[in-house]
């Protein structure tokens, strides 16, 4: 939880910084809600038994739910984050950051805009987040689903197997072209050269110069949907370089994405190395944050079919997770579980009472201050206690303390120890413990 | 949202200060760690569909599964809070701020500890909380489940029925003690006298003194089970006072709580006046936070019933944010959604590329800055954006601006503006939004 709650701090100052606001909505949505949106992965929703009332399922990302939200509250223009569960009836893999139950961080733009800038902004907002985490350097994919379509019509794939033939090429970051072609050929029925044709745009990535390179193309450029992708990706990139990302992003023509809601462009963030480093089990992490537009999916929801315009982006934060324990781990860097700034502790016994006072004031003055729950705690006791549970300062009470108006204040690894005035206890302790002295 | 992260940010804060982890648990239980602790209200739990693999419900509340979870991990001693939804099948009251998914904020001592420190610290953190969230003054009623056992014994209430007239007691903060006792004696069949005998005790509250009264009862003190709760009750108070909290506190016979999981002192906290100003409904919010020691249930999970004694609170959140909410709509204060603090503008046409320039400028410096998604917008759009959605600044780019190397910076409630160096900007607008120039 403690290495959650460092990295939502940083994705959540990202999404505040791109001025979001944050909605949530409830775990479970109606079950009609969810049914054929995730093509074959609808058979992981889990369902709500029928108890009388609604048929419910569990949400099984943000986005279907978020579509569902603008259309029912006709909402034209937002910009959101969200950090929630999701739910999936899939057979967990722990080292790989795969639950059952685990966090989505969506962060969403809808409206009817001039193309590319939103898009721009939320690759932008992937690139600070991946940065800020710092967990090794990362490329981001792009492509755009017009471009895919296109390159299939002019490569001779039928309307009809677009989809599935997308969902072979997608498989090209995990396996070989080789491999591809065979399903492509053996599997989907595709002419084999159909499939080499594929093969020599898919196998193809690049910057700004691919896209005009493909502009160039005889054939694509035919092809109107291709066109307009392109023309987006070139404008897109014209963004990128003033956002000073241009260097982050390739231009993939194998980049597809699984989920049939996608219109436009996709993107997907991956790690270029694990930081694998001394005794570390490199990680077969994937793709750390991925998105698109779908300019289709709020329509599927209102009853007059109308549409808003949406991209978005969703941050992989469970396998993140899963990086900084094991960097964590490896460099053997302790993880405090609290914040606790003092302990308050006596050195004698029958001093309870004095105790119970001091924590009450350092509580009311705003410190982080714990007591150890005994009448008579020994003195070695208290200390052990910081030392694991990593308390930085111990106020310890005497009976010649009180009797001087002063305060012990230890440094628990230092050790040192000196007098302080028990009126100047707060701001000593907010001094050493980096707490600044007005509240901001 | 933005009213719930307030209330969160100072639920968490003084959870924080008093030294406690975080930790979470799944929505979901297995369906036969539910079963048996909730009473009758069992009925309000949803279970999931039977898709193959194990029968799981969603959580009814978070201390069960904060049982489950030190059992199952063999914990024996920690101090965490626990802030999540959890879910019944019951109807929604929306005004009451009652809902079938709603917000638990939890906040538990378990271990082995000498009498009344842990309860203490409790009820001190329900004070700061409901201190801190300004809705109006308040009163901790407290009471424990053994005298009430105890009393009900020596008014001669058969075992039995405990449990049953208990739960009448409980009505008496809703009704008149007259239909307390026809119910107990029509409905549950009690002698009259025997109620009379109760009434003679549950109508009574007050301070310390009330138990050291009660420690002389002749017939109470006889009884061990009461003896012992008011002996730590005594004790209780002692410590409240040295925490400057027993004006808060009450002593009153009448509490008795529904759930069968407690076992020793029990609170509960209810604002003493809804803040009714003009033109305001007052609202029915009845107890905002409660809690209570419960040292059996850790021991129902595990398999050798070995026991972890346990205290705790939860903040009725929802009731709080339907407050919070009201007061503010009453003082037709408008609550921030985003936290943008500047806009980056243009003058004129033709100046998308040096917006996405300095707005990224911006995001790169941790300013929070939007700028709106036309590659055209006029002025006066941009300045009325700023101000639906409250942002104190914008920073206009023009022709002439950019020949200086300045930027026009406007204070859209003062309508001010100044020109700013484009080196001093991001200095400037941190002073101006009170972010502090260090990073703390």
């Amino acid at each position: 939880m403690a290495v959650r709650e460092k990295v939502f701090d940083v994705i959540i100052r990202c999404f505040k910084r791109h001025g979001a606001e944050v909605i949530d909505t409830p775990v479970f949505e109606l079950k009609e809600t969810l049914m054929g949106k995730y093509g074959e992965d609808s058979k992981l929703i889990y369902d709500l038994k029928d108890q009388g009332g609604e048929l419910l399922s569990l949400r099984y990302d943000l986005t279907v739910p978020f579509a569902r939200y603008l259309a029912m509250n006709k909402l034209t223009n937002i910009k959101r984050y969200h950090i929630a569960k999701v739910y999936r009836r899939d057979n967990p893999a722990m080292t790989r950051g795969r639950y059952r139950e685990f966090y989505q961080c969506d962060f969403d733009i809808a409206g009817n805009f001039d193309p590319m800038i939103p898009d721009a902004e939320c690759l932008k907002i992937m690139c600070e987040i991946l940065s800020s985490l710092q967990i090794g350097d990362f490329l981001v994919k792009v492509n755009d689903r017009r471009i895919l379509d296109g390159m299939f019509a002019i490569c001779g794939v039928s309307d009809s197997k677009f989809r599935t033939i997308c969902s072979s090429v997608d498989k090209l970051d995990k396996v070989s072209w080789e491999e591809v072609k065979n399903e492509m050929v053996g599997e989907k029925g595709l002419a084999p050269e159909v499939a080499d044709r594929i093969g020599d745009y898919v196998q193809q990535h690049g910057g700004v110069s691919l896209v005009e390179q493909l502009l160039q193309d005889p054939k694509l450029s035919q092809n109107k949907q291709a066109l307009e992708g392109l023309g987006d990706l070139k404008l897109l990139f014209e963004y990128l370089t003033l956002f000073g990302i241009d260097d982050k992003i390739s231009f993939d023509l194998s980049l597809a994405r699984g989920l049939d809601y996608y219109t436009g462009v996709i993107y997907e963030a991956v790690l270029l190395q694990t930081p694998a480093q001394a005794g570390e089990e490199p990680l077969g992490v994937g793709s750390v944050a991925a998105g698109g537009r779908y300019d289709g999916l709020v329509g599927m929801f209102d009853p007059k079919g109308r549409k808003v315009p949406c991209v978005g982006l969703s941050i992989g934060v469970e396998r993140i997770f899963s990086i900084v324990e094991q960097r964590l781990e490896a460099l053997e860097e302790k993880i405090r579980t609290t914040e606790t700034q003092v302990l308050v502790a006596s050195a004698q016994k029958k001093l309870l009472e004095e105790r119970l006072k001091l924590v009450s004031e350092l509580w009311d003055a705003g410190i982080k201050a714990e007591l150890l729950y005994k009448k008579n705690p020994k003195l070695l006791n208290q200390l052990q206690y910081c030392e694991e549970a990593g308390i930085p300062l111990v106020a310890i009470i005497g009976e010649q303390e009180l009797k001087d108006g002063v305060i012990k204040l230890r440094s628990v690894t230092s050790r040192e120890e000196v007098d302080v005035r028990r009126e100047d206890l707060v701001e000593e302790i907010k001094r050493r413990t980096g707490q600044p002295l007005c509240i901001c």
